[in-house]
């Protein structure tokens, strides 16, 4: 999981993107996780003014680079990854799995604090160029589906994004995190028991079905039932209404 | 990692999901990874036939269900998770990440194959209701930046689902692995290492820089180049030439 200071040193390059929407698209998922530093290097000039619609992306648009070539976009760069759905292409370069890949970026980040990583990623059309690739140290893919006889899958451009981006930060914890409701104790349960036990017997369940209603296979019906500590009372409840109402029938 | 069989027992439910744009992402996200199973719960009817215009996920969107609510939907699932950003929501639920998430689905899958798993995203603006989150076991959240004093982010729907459908799989092994070219011989690099010193020898280097160009020194310059088996004949190719070059300048 990479620190807020080393996400600053990731630069996220987007090469010959063209459709605002996919800008916007890329931006945002750059806010969700928590990355600020986007380029775009593009031939024509780029239309940020209609990506920086995208919701909560503002920012990160405003403060888009627009560099004249890849060369200048990763200058600062100490490793440069670029990605790829491995086409028939052949490869010159390693080839990281997404999650590999990962655990290298946080290693070359750790305890050096001039390192900067630049993260690029191609048209959807045509992906990077062989020119593009040769300023990279690596290659990243994300592992898809292959399906015999159809061409390798290439992932649409903000999706590819966010799923780069969430396994970069894929261990954070959650900083509110509410893991579950309080389960209910074995008193709670066993008083619940009891009380159904009770229901049992004065409905006429246990004459009926004697086989079904001794005490440990009651206990082990409501504990897969699994209560919450929130719920106990509830069960307590509903089963002395249900109680009182047998009761009144007799 | 789910296997192909346990990929086609997870059910993705969007609810209320109104934008055809969305439902093309989303039904893309489910092709490149593997998952078929889409149903889209909604008080209007479906605009599938726009959706279906999505790249590569024509079959997902054709083949996709329309249940007329959430129970429907989610009928013949054993394990029911609901998507969430976390709002300010009181929570009533075992609360997950993505990680834990994922780890507890395979669980739930392995040697178990009437076991189904649904996977409910609400829609971008409102999330899931109350009522839809009441047919759930547990809510999944995308540990996201929280930024001090603005709302908590929501994540597009469609990077969103690609972001959980890419933990379901991730530990994907690559069926065609090029993990890196291969590597010049301890050989190689003495092969180049004695032409090298030639070139320093006959440059002058030698001569200027005595402390520079001492064996082990010139030897570890080479390694840390880290030639590939590929790149080591190119250079001996090269400092030939540039061999015979200073040679015929005296």
């Amino acid at each position: 999981m990479l620190t807020a200071k080393e996400r600053a040193r990731v630069e996220v390059v987007l090469v010959r993107a063209r459709n605002p929407n996919n800008i916007g698209a890329v931006a945002r998922a750059m806010h969700d996780f928590g990355f600020g530093r986007l380029a775009v290097v593009s031939d024509y000039p780029v239309p940020l003014e209609t990506a920086r619609a995208a919701i909560d992306a503002d920012e990160v648009v405003a403060r888009a680079a627009t560099p004249g070539s890849v060369a200048e976009a990763v200058r600062t760069c100490t490793l440069v990854l670029g990605t790829t759905a491995v086409g028939e292409r052949a490869l010159e370069h390693p080839l990281w799995t997404l999650k590999d890949a990962a655990a290298r970026v946080r290693e070359h980040m750790v305890d050096n604090a001039v390192h900067r990583v630049g993260l690029l990623f191609g048209s959807e059309k045509t992906g990077l160029s062989n020119e593009e690739l040769s300023h990279c140290h690596a290659l990243v893919t994300i592992p898809m589906e292959q399906y015999a006889g159809v061409r390798h899958p290439s992932m649409n451009l903000g999706q590819a994004l966010a799923v780069c981006l969430y396994e970069l930060v894929r261990e954070r914890e959650m900083e509110r995190v509410i893991s579950a409701p309080a389960m209910a104790t074995s008193g709670d349960v066993d008083r619940l028991r009891e009380l159904f036990a009770e229901v049992l017997q004065v409905s006429g369940y246990v004459r009926r079905h004697p086989a079904k209603s001794d005490e440990a296979q009651v206990r082990r019906l409501l504990l897969r039932a699994v209560p919450t500590a929130m719920d106990a009372p509830v069960w307590m409840g509903v089963l002395r209404q249900v109680l009182w109402g047998l009761r009144r029938e007799k």
